[in-house]
């Protein structure tokens, strides 16, 4: 095995039932390393524009970068790209987990799947070894009977499964792939085509390394991290109390989304912090390959314990959830938060978008839009625990009125109509996850310019480069370029330049199979300085930041293309009607998006992009990436 | 004293007699490094568009950078900017030796001078002191003699003078700098631009030393650099036979310009080789401070041992004025061209533009524009060793002819007629230095687009990038993202982003005041990846390769700024008709610039550099650079 990276890539025609190896070599990984970049390499490439997201020709790129299964903190992430049928633009979707780095141990760097099959089947890749087999039996299943069922049947006890759930069978538009039965992949419906494929899992199992060139200059790196979380609280804390512990913050600063977005505080919110789980149903923390942060939640509710009961299994809330399920619904009960979230997990939904739909649905349900004769008489209402529960249920079954939710709200709205689009809090089709664009000003440009729609993970939030940040998270963030720090609400020149380049960063992120809570910038165990040590302690590449850099803009400028051969540039980069109507109570009432600030920040952010004014990608810019072939699919 | 750097800037009022220092910051360091970005900042806020190069407005910058003075090889540059008298945009010169250092430990980064003094004075920095002095007696001298003059009158042996010689008093337009007796700020007539303002030297002395965050982290470095020039040919041989050694390889691929850029072959050349030159009138190697590459040569000819003597102070001819004195003019004498090397170190003349221009005259001579009447009787042909000679001491002089051609090549060119401009071979009236763009197309490229006129020491040169650079080579460049090689001979897209990322390298190498031939790129003692590390022990910087080649980014596109307000954009980044004329004989016979090429390269260089058609930064390029006051001087 070469180091960082197998060469080898596993092409799948899931049509004609055919399994290829491709390898790309050296050059190739340097160029791309892995993940979203290389995604989109093969995804340009292979699938001709105008594809129906649910159809043959959509192509589902999953893949892992050349720090993945490397014995570091953060290595541990798989990337899934494909069009997305709740966007109609490229989706996006990562996740952590032991899978990713199972997936190089088996000798494979990204699995390249086209076609579709005519039952269904899953992937079993093995040392170097790729198989269809048939997965009728495991069909309808959920995660967790699906990923036993596997472990039994191939008797390999320490297997890694990513899958789909029902959800994804029944296509729900925001349905994810799980792996390890409680990580997602979650946002852009990913599952949704997974499932389109009729592809159920991904089995994996390996005894292989990558090779490593220097082990010693990266057990000094991994040595720099445990000292360092010896004395960093923030560090410290992700493991007491996981994303959830941000909670508190977010609510203290108005900057929790809650009832769809009327306001950003709640008055529940101490039952949802992670402070209070961890005092609660927290059953044990978790982690990712290697990883010594140890984020991951694992909950417990046993019977008798609450009004329903938690299987641990399925892991536990982040804040994402907590927020999506909690306050955008106005519901202030753990228990049914953590409910909620197992059956997700269960039945393969993202937890975001679901919540989010949900709370959408409350919105129209409150305003009088819908009526219990529209959801089997649940009063849908903020603050309906119960109706959380029992909506993720008839989204993921596609019962009753979730069979509407389960197209996304851009969609339900058109369907239910009578103005229900007020409601609906999307970019590109996908709900808002739960920072508020109202207040982290550059972060709402990237809500409406990111390429798969509203993200809070594809750019450094504002509040990392505000003044208060930390002399330590300042350091951290200069190492980017990034010197004067600016209040979280404004959007000047500054601002821009913050959220473009710390988008291309956290592109090579998605690129490298690396974690933000690791590598990315502020209060993580490393900041991006780190990383060019650690691929070129892996590969042996003398390899530098602007080398790095320069793949993430890679990846970022060819899902601009991707987006531009579909007809998606300027036209979709907006933010929905409720961004800009003034927020509710607390800190930030009165506040909203300025929509001439907007709007004179998106024309910079192409300018500084190197984008025309539509914000499609020049041939001059993709030519400095060494991605001329890209402008020529633009016929530029 | 703070980390890598004084925080002190000296800004010197000639006209006025007024001295003050100024203390812009770490964040000021932190952006623009020293150097080249620093000088572009205080020229471009204190100079009026369209001064006179040599009346007071001009201003002149010298400068340092936050590497320099620290204990590591290639840190002890100096930079030299303001607007060149002989090419109408933005100058700029490069020198090494003790006087950089030796600022940094009397206390200042930086000196920028404005107006013009009613009488001849030097500058007395010393120990954070500095003093205006009268310079009546030293005004007339010869480097050497003003030198000792002040060594003896300040009683510091140790001294460090940074002067102009009697050339740079008569306006010669490519009067240069001198320290060092030896060391040239070559380029573009600083010399002339101080000699207008009546400055004569800059004398310097300190006891200081800048701080260094991390001495561990240095002495790591510097270490390698040991270790690396024990086992590396290329660092051993700049010893051995300094910049002279690439004579012969020069020749061996037909990139030796003779006879005025008639030829890429000389057939003396052995006579000029570094080889020859170890074996003849070498003296001993010398160096600049604190570094181990020593490629500096010190000649000797002794009364008696040849037609000239030739005074080892001068220091030794480097590769550009064996060729520019040497095969430019068809003369295969070593000791004539150390003479003349001697006369322009002694009087202060570019032996570059001097060589270059002398040259020009013996091809006007050769083809009867010029004739002994014109030259006080001097056969000016191809070949006359004696000539170069002479010449050199008229043009410092202003004598007879040499009044004209101190206006350089293409001035004089204007004034003789008859279609002299056809022998006139410069870039933005710069001449060429002894690198051959018909060959080397990405530097033909850089000498066309370079804001000071043809240079070769803006950016690598075609020959690194080659497919037959050594692993090692191609291992360095490649941290700047550029990984597919190509023949010296192609200018495709791959060639212009070469061009463009190295330019801005060497920017950076330019601001942090670091040499090239350490630090730049191929077969240096370290390679770019070694840079950050180096600047991050000496400032405690969280710094990267990003951040330093966004400080190159930034004094590059100031000076296009500086450029565009004087009105010189694309008019101006053309190559002269001798680039279009075939090369005779040797392994270029035949080869010339590709005008249709060339072309198409400019306007894609302009585009990936994310200027306008003009080659006018846009304004979203200088936002991005965190430059927005420059684009408002632009009025865009």
């Amino acid at each position: 095995m070469s180091n960082g990276f197998c060469d080898r890539i596993l092409k799948v025609d899931l049509t004609k039932g055919k399994l290829e190896i491709e390898s790309p070599g050296e050059k190739f990984f340097r160029k791309y390393l892995g993940g979203s970049a290389l995604a989109m390499h093969y995804i340009l490439n292979e699938m001709p524009a105008g594809a129906d997201p649910l159809g043959p020709d959509n192509v589902l790129v999953i893949s892992v970068g050349v720090v993945t299964g490397a014995a570091i903190s953060g290595n541990s992430r798989v990337m899934a790209n494909a069009k997305s049928p709740l966007t109609g633009a490229i989706g996006d979707a990562q996740a952590g987990g032991f899978w990713p780095a199972e997936l190089k141990f088996a000798g494979f760097d990204a699995i390249v799947i086209k076609g579709q099959s005519p039952k269904p089947v899953y992937l079993w890749l093995h040392d170097g070894q790729a198989e269809l087999r048939d997965a009728s039996h495991l069909w309808g299943k959920e995660t967790g009977e699906t990923e036993d069922m596997l472990k039994a049947e191939l008797n390999e006890p320490k297997l890694q499964v990513l899958q789909i759930g029902p959800a994804g069978e029944n296509l729900v538009k925001y349905a994810c792939l799980i792996n390890n039965k409680n990580r997602a992949n979650g946002r852009t419906g990913m599952g949704c085509v997974m499932g389109s494929k009729k592809l159920k899992a991904i089995a994996v199992r390996g005894t292989g390394k990558p090779g490593i060139a220097d082990p010693e200059a990266l057990k000094a790196l991994v040595k720099e991290g445990v000292e360092w979380r010896k004395i960093d609280v923030g560090v410290q804390n992700m493991q007491k109390y996981g994303t959830g512990g941000v909670l508190g913050y977010q609510q203290q600063t108005g900057g929790l989304p809650t009832r769809n977005w009327s306001s950003g505080v709640f008055e529940e919110y101490k039952n949802l912090m992670g402070e209070t789980m961890a005092e609660t149903i927290l059953k044990e923390d978790d982690t990712c390959h290697a990883c010594i942060v140890r984020c991951k939640r694992v909950v417990e509710v046993k019977e008798g314990e609450g009004k329903w009961t938690v299987d641990p299994q399925y892991g536990g809330p982040e804040y994402e959830t907590l927020s999506t399920m909690g306050s955008y619904c106005g519901v202030g009960d753990l228990i049914a938060v953590a409910k909620a979230n197992e059956l997700c997990n269960r039945y393969g939904l993202d937890t975001i978008s679901t919540g989010a739909t949900i709370a959408f649905a409350m919105d129209c349900f409150e305003n009088g839009l819908l009526t219990t004769a529209d959801t089997d008489g649940i009063e849908l209402r903020f603050g309906n625990a119960e109706a959380i529960v029992k909506m993720t249920e008839m989204i993921a079954k596609r019962q009753g009125i979730g069979d509407l939710l389960a197209e996304g709200p851009d969609a339900a709205a058109a369907e239910i109509g009578k103005g229900a689009e007020q409601y609906s809090v999307c970019c590109k089709g996908s709900p808002f996850p739960a920072h508020m664009p109202q207040y982290k000003r550059s972060l709402g440009l990237i809500y409406a310019v990111n390429p798969y729609g509203a993200d809070h993970q594809t750019s450094e939030h504002d509040h990392a480069y505000a003044p208060d940040a930390s002399d330590e998270q300042h350091r951290r963030s200069s190492a980017l370029g990034l010197l004067s720090p600016r209040p979280a609400h404004v959007l000047d020149t500054e601002k821009v330049r913050f959220a473009w380049y710390t988008q291309c960063w956290y592109h090579t992120l998605n690129s490298a199979g690396t974690c933000q809570f690791v590598w990315g910038g502020t209060w993580q165990l490393y900041g991006p300085t780190a990383l060019p040590r650690a691929v070129a302690a892996i590969t042996g590449w003398n390899t530098s930041m602007w080398e790095l850099m320069k793949v993430g803009e890679r990846s970022l400028n060819l899902m601009r293309v991707f987006n531009a051969r579909e007809g998606i540039a300027k036209n979709r980069d907006v933010l929905p009607p409720k961004a800009f109507v003034p927020l509710k109570g607390g800190p930030t009432d009165g506040v909203a998006v300025d929509k001439e600030e907007f709007e004179r920040a998106r024309a910079q952010y192409y300018a500084m992009a190197g984008w025309d004014e539509n914000g499609v990608p020049t041939r001059a810019k993709l030519e400095e990436l060494d991605l001329a072939w890209a402008a020529d699919m633009l016929g530029k």
